[in-house]
């Protein structure tokens, strides 16, 4: 039933428009009444972004269940990637709803309060992950700011495109770009910092 | 006559509570009608964060006036800085606004609008900075997000702890560290470069 209410949505907002189109019309073009339509979505907004709740849900168990020796950055892409995987599942719903969503201001609005509770997430969980280090909390800030804006550049850059399953796999390799542009783990000194006190041990047995 | 009217709607708004507070009441308060009001704010939520366009103009001064030989990170630094100043300003209008801002759900939607209107702006000047370098938008998008996420958690540090005057540089210092943070300028030498000038020095001495 939430399939066929999200069908009659997205087919209803395009030929009728967003703000002509009331949650009866949606319900009656489902089959059902607008209690059944409640019973799924809280609002007429949510009828065409309905796997919010699941996407967080994904990221969180990603970001819970993840050993703590696995480096961050591995991390937060796994768990980035599974909303590209939610999103990737149905691409003619996810292009239909971007496309609206550029149209429609209150969609706009809300898709900008989503990405929100995403960054909000990983920021909180980030700092769980970081607690008693030195600036723990400014490196989770950052870390989940730069996730969640790589991970929409790279989702939208698909969608703008016509979200072809054939795409998906490049822009997939250009969110996880995003490892290269994120803080260092700390207490690991980096492969030049190695190398170099390697070659200047050297250097004085020479 | 601004001032004023912000110091009326912050008065009324802690005292009757936002919600009750009508626009009729803040200019009554101020001793001016309505359309005087709405000359100055274009809505309720308004009037108490006057500042946001002056913000966002003075970011966009910093960005686009910048040397192009600045580095990037500096360059953030001190375009988040200015925001900074202007809450200084007034630490005490601040405070009030950060409280209000946590007990009214509609101020708190706004402002996760306003600090968008931040990494936005950011982003598109940085796009601009990298245009033409390769994965100029996601480092643009990266460094976006992150230089705005480090100055709102450092600014509402120093907002928690009441706003002190004393305590600005501390926090402005805690925003300051998201240059450690934020990915290297690309051209800088890289890994490979930096070993083959350590080698070069260890075949001076062999």
């Amino acid at each position: 039933m939430r399939r066929e209410l999200v069908a009659a949505a997205v087919r209803l907002f395009r030929t009728r428009g967003y703000e002509e189109t009331t949650v009866d019309d949606i319900a009656a073009a489902a089959g059902v009444g607008r209690r059944t339509f409640f019973r799924y979505f809280p609002s007429k907004e949510d009828a065409i972004s309905p796997d919010h709740e699941v996407a967080l849900a994904r990221i969180d168990e990603v970001l819970t269940t993840a050993h703590p020796t696995e480096p961050t950055a591995s991390l937060v892409v796994r768990a980035g990637e599974t909303v590209f995987d939610l999103y990737a599942e149905d691409p003619g719903l996810s292009v239909e709803r971007f496309r609206l969503t550029h149209e429609v201001p209150a969609l706009r609005d809300r898709e900008s309060a989503r990405v929100d509770h995403y960054r909000r997430l990983f920021t909180r969980r980030l700092r769980e992950r970081f607690a008693g280090e030195p600036d723990g909390d400014l490196r989770a800030a950052v870390i989940g700011a730069a996730v969640v804006a790589a991970h929409n550049l790279a989702l939208r850059g698909w969608l703008a495109g016509g979200g072809r399953p054939d795409d998906v796999e490049h822009h997939r390799e250009r969110f996880r770009k995003v490892i290269d542009l994120l803080p260092r783990e700390p207490g690991t000194p980096d492969v030049t910092e190695r190398l170099e006190a390697a070659v200047a041990r050297l250097e004085r047995h020479a």
